[in-house]
């Protein structure tokens, strides 16, 4: 028994990307500018966002090209494999037939990289001399880097102080990359100085983070500010994945019945489903479609969907999103790439629309179902994945109960090779789940700012 | 600019090994009993290993079919990608057109698997129940622990105690693939027990680890030994890299002037080389080949060609070898793959035909290549690959200098992923070269045994 791998040739790279707000039923509410509680509009983001991208993210156009620049370099790993797992299949004895799309194939081993090459490509071209960026456990801050030296930009992070510390692996890969990395809070900033003022030894947040990151290119005309998740843009330039998913699974002459992502802020979720859902809102296709979410961070599942600020700092613009409320800090579970307190606004409009599904999955269980993989399959996932491979088990072994055979496809955004450690605390023990008490998120939520 | 990807459909996976025993104009020496002096027959090895590996390990026909199920399993990763390093082409500024194989995506993340997968296939075929092996830094290791999980075999790890002690990463690896690791020396055999009698604290070393592993081997009738370098059938193995090259070479319309590859064991080099070298024994090429070695590890080019055993604690059978005596312990560079006292065989072989050169790096250079490379390229690679990068652009300087186009093609032959506290410590300057005095390589030759 074997996994079957579905590659296409590089000439079936698609050539734009697909904008899901095309084939939205009704557009999902604008966002707000803090102070006035109007939307704000291109100038308020153009100190932050080059004009290219500022557009993508209002665009209602339904495909938006992809630059010659940008596909060249996704080439070097693009078209990512579509694999079938039958030795996961046969080890779960299920009549469902799982697919994943894999990502951790590019060279900072996840799906980042198909943002962050078109984010500094646009840059590039617009003049921006210098890139800054917040990172949590750093897989995005190390595509940024990347992305960075391949354009000749110069590229600055903030990382939050207590990953800086525990995780210096990502530190130094973002490093080797040639971009500069401080441990957030710092004294660089007024956001920053001003935790440290009062908390000298704050272990930092990715909100406090931010909130310095967007600072400094605020105040710097060539420097502009970079996101790795939520926004349109971000979720557009993924697209590629599912995009390229539905050619292979056409190689395959197959059809996904649910289609699975771990979500966080929204972005490789995004990238694998939109293209589907994109047929679904146009009455083409009839797919479930499952958004996986950490139990310690239940954003869609446990939050509310409302204005809110991005960041701690409260410095971002408004936007309506499913949330656990901009003060809420989810414990350290090892999954740090789903440690947001927010929800893309398109994920979180299209739970409201009933487009999609969204489950809750504990931290011990998701690493079980990361080990199964990695003993059938070979990968080893990141913890972050490992959210959506539960996923999918369930699902498989839901088809092996009711005895019908099922086409799951899932995205597997990316390896766990700097993550060992999660892997380590696992097998010996040293992880925990979480259960919150209703009272904790009611209490998050009820600092929610009141605009509606 | 833009690195180029030369991808083979699966259609065009070797069907065979390239065996290059067939076209040595000579046969290398024999392989000596170390009781007897006398040339070892099948029997001997066959406590060992299966009889299919022990015919491998002997045989002169050219090519050797790779079975069915291991193609299956190797069409999950391969045909690896081929590229061509435009990006670091420009940043040197060379004439050079510069070439890599990329074995980083295997889902172990090196070369290793192109021979764990079949000696793993040939022992199931064959009612082995368990194989043992020793790892230093453990890409070994895990890549074994990975196809024993594909085959339903268990796998037993002596792990050399200061890795074990020092790099979780890895051995969690191998424990999420299942499979039972061990440091070494233990108690669980007479050559550990008889190190900790006199040493009980001692770090242990790849010679140690070797003997214990042997030993339980040589001690279970269910249990088989496995070796990751150095023997005739691991070469053979990787030879499904150079296979896939010389395709991909002609895709490129392209042919290679220098071929490089990093040496330890001489796996990865010889996999990309030998196909390369069999054409140039046959008088069909005329391709220059380099083998790069680290200063700190200089078997090649400052070591002995003579018998010598292939472990410390000199259990295994006296292979002809350049060797620096088995009781050489280098010191604790990180690329730990290359720390080995001997070379393969065939390899020694070779550079004594004069088909082959050597050349040895110092560590800081191959560090200093590797970021040159990451910055270009975005592969960071694993420190023992570093060394052929570091080659390969010695090579490409020289082709500046002196004003000629030249191709090189060297083997990339794993990501640096799980190596990051490499980066980290050449990046804070804790890092230093090895400049060994002559009299202390002396000192370890004068204890070869006295074979000729």
């Amino acid at each position: 028994m074997e996994t079957v791998k579905y590659l296409l040739s590089e000439d079936r790279l698609p050539q734009a990307w697909y904008n899901i707000q095309a084939d939205l039923p009704q557009p999902a509410p604008p966002v707000l500018h803090p102070g006035t509680g109007q939307p704000i509009g291109p100038d308020d983001l153009a100190p932050l966002f080059p004009l290219a991208l500022i557009q993508q993210e209002v665009t209602t156009e339904r495909f938006v090209a992809i630059p010659d620049e940008v596909q060249r370099v996704y080439r070097q790993w693009r078209p990512s494999p579509l694999y079938r797992a039958r030795r996961l299949e046969l080890a779960l004895d299920t009549p469902a037939r799982i697919y994943y799309k894999y990502e951790g194939v590019s060279p900072a081993g996840s799906h980042k990289p198909n943002t962050a090459v078109p984010q500094a490509y646009y840059n590039k071209i617009e003049g921006t001399k210098r890139l800054v960026t917040e990172t949590g456990a750093g897989q995005w801050g190390s595509s940024l880097a990347m992305a960075c030296a391949f354009f000749g930009l110069e590229c600055k992070i903030f990382m939050v102080r207590v990953s800086y510390d525990q995780k210096p692996y990502r530190r130094a890969l973002m490093e080797v990359y040639g971009a500069q990395v401080t441990p957030s809070p710092s004294q660089e900033t007024n956001a920053g100085r001003a935790i440290l003022t009062g908390h000298p030894d704050s272990p930092g947040s990715l909100g406090i983070a931010i909130s310095e990151a967007v600072e400094i290119a605020a105040g710097d005309p060539e420097t502009k500010y970079s996101l790795g998740s939520v926004l349109n843009h971000v979720l557009l330039h993924q697209t590629v994945i599912g995009l390229e998913a539905i050619e292979q699974m056409q190689l395959a002459d197959d059809e996904p019945d649910i289609i699975i992502g771990a979500t966080g802020g929204g972005s490789n979720f995004a990238g694998l489903a939109f293209p589907y859902l994109g047929r679904k809102l146009r009455g083409e296709d009839d797919v479930r479609v499952v958004a996986v979410e950490p139990a310690a961070c239940p954003s869609l599942t446990r939050g509310r969907y409302a204005y809110d600020f991005g960041d701690t700092g409260r410095l971002t613009p408004l936007v309506k999103m499913h949330t656990l409320g901009s003060g809420f800090i989810p414990p350290g579970i090892h999954a740090g790439g789903l440690r947001y307190h927010g929800m893309a606004p398109l994920v979180s409009h299209l739970l409201e629309l009933g487009q999609i599904e969204a489950v809750a999955i504990q931290q011990l269980d998701t690493f079980a179902a990361g080990i199964q993989f990695a003993r059938a399959e070979g990968i080893v996932p990141a913890p972050e994945s490992n959210h959506a491979v539960a996923g999918a088990i369930r699902e498989a072994l839901r088809c092996k109960e009711e005895g019908v055979s099922r086409a799951i496809l899932f995205n597997l955004s990316g390896h766990g090779h700097f993550d060992m450690q999660a892997y380590t605390d696992y097998i010996a023990g040293r992880l925990v789940n979480y259960d919150y008490p209703a009272e904790e998120i009611a209490m998050a939520l009820a600092g929610l700012p009141a605009v509606s």
